[in-house]
């Protein structure tokens, strides 16, 4: 299995795990080491008293590429930190996609980037995390 | 109305408006101006692949209780940017509590700090959120 | 020796190892456990081409009353992360003061608020430092 | 004069005229269009008590890097709110390279990214800001 493989695995072994990705509907579209990219469409359910996404599900869909990432070499790492910046607004019915870039890699943490933007491509959110690895596999060898 | 009956009167039009508090089972436990304290008890939706909160979960209850306490003298106002460190696990059941205070007032711009707590009052993540008053009022002089 | 003591010390101690303290003209005005207030001030080369304190300065003050603040207790602690948010302007002259306060200390990591005020008491920023300790003492026994 | 060609006339104004840049050695290694490069060597009045690089200074490097990334487009800017994960240590006689790029430009505010890379490419911290234009330019149009 190599490095992508292994990243792909993960992601979707995470998102079969977690009660949040089903609930909030997300898809992953990409995955690499170092690197995933995850899609939520914006319910009712997710809005604001704006009728605009609300910042706390903005973030969720961020954190969600940033965990994706940050595990990506199947080596169990946790969100220490994060920071975001919000930029625009969102409605109902838009499909966000959030992309997680790892920015570096030093000993036990890492620090990630994650853009979170619109159907017409405009920047909704900038994200930043720092995680640190804990040990452990989240995949066995089989998997 | 004093600045405490706003702060709630804000806080509960707000709740009512949005998608997400009537979805996350929020409550609000105590406003007053400059300060909201709401809550929220994880279900298993919130959880993450680890079976704990999802770190989503905790920064939309901070970011919910940061949303009324700095828009608790009724001049609408957006999050422009947040930080939040996450420094404990939380488990099913456990209900989260994010207290929501100002830090500063400053012209259209202000800081928030909001500590989130769990069962046992431990501090699950502490939050800071930078704000940006955009004007016009969230309730009208009858509510 | 008691805890406010050893406060003092390790402060007093890290102060006088550093090189950046004397060369911005520190003052350390109180010490206790988790607690530090330093002052600064403002010099020419400490402004922007606005004329006013260069953020990075305005940082470095915040920065180094947490640091004293997060290694009160005598074990060695580093920053993992800091955030922080302009609020005002201070001018050539200006006496800053920086007020370091423990907001939550779990493990390993101990999160600090900061906030920098100017001779009026104005806030002109507000700083959150995320702090891991890797052991080992700042000062011994005797001193 | 085109885009880079102004970036790099507000940054050498930037530098010329603020009190900092001339104090810390700063060195503006290359501009472009919401990017800048700048580098910095350690100095002893620059480390902390354990003889390392001050995070304050590591800050200080990449605010400076930030400020001439987002004022590039002779468009007075301000930074809002800034956040720095810490990665390594460096030492004194070591030289600091700050690489700011913009990340978004929407409306009035901007996200750049900054890392700080060691002599041997390394990196020391990842840095991210949030700007705010407040209008006027820095250079005038015979500059």
């Amino acid at each position: 299995m190599n490095a992508n493989e292994t990243a792909d695995k993960v992601a979707r072994a995470m998102l079969a795990a977690e009660g949040t990705g089903p609930a909030w509907g997300l898809a992953i579209e990409e995955t690499r080491e170092g690197y995933a990219r995850v899609s939520m469409r914006l319910r009712a359910d997710m809005l604001n008293g704006h009728g605009t996404a609300h910042g706390g599900m903005i973030f969720a869909l961020a954190d969600t590429a940033f965990a994706y990432a940050c595990n990506s070499r199947n080596v169990r790492t946790v969100a220490a930190q994060a920071s975001i910046s919000f930029l625009d607004a969102a409605g109902e019915g838009e499909l966000l996609v959030a992309e997680a870039s790892e920015q570096a890699l030093q000993g036990r943490s890492g620090v990630y980037s994650v853009t979170v933007r619109g159907d017409d491509g405009r920047i909704i959110a900038i994200f930043q995390g720092l995680s640190r690895s804990v040990g452990g596999p989240i995949i066995g060898d089989e998997t």
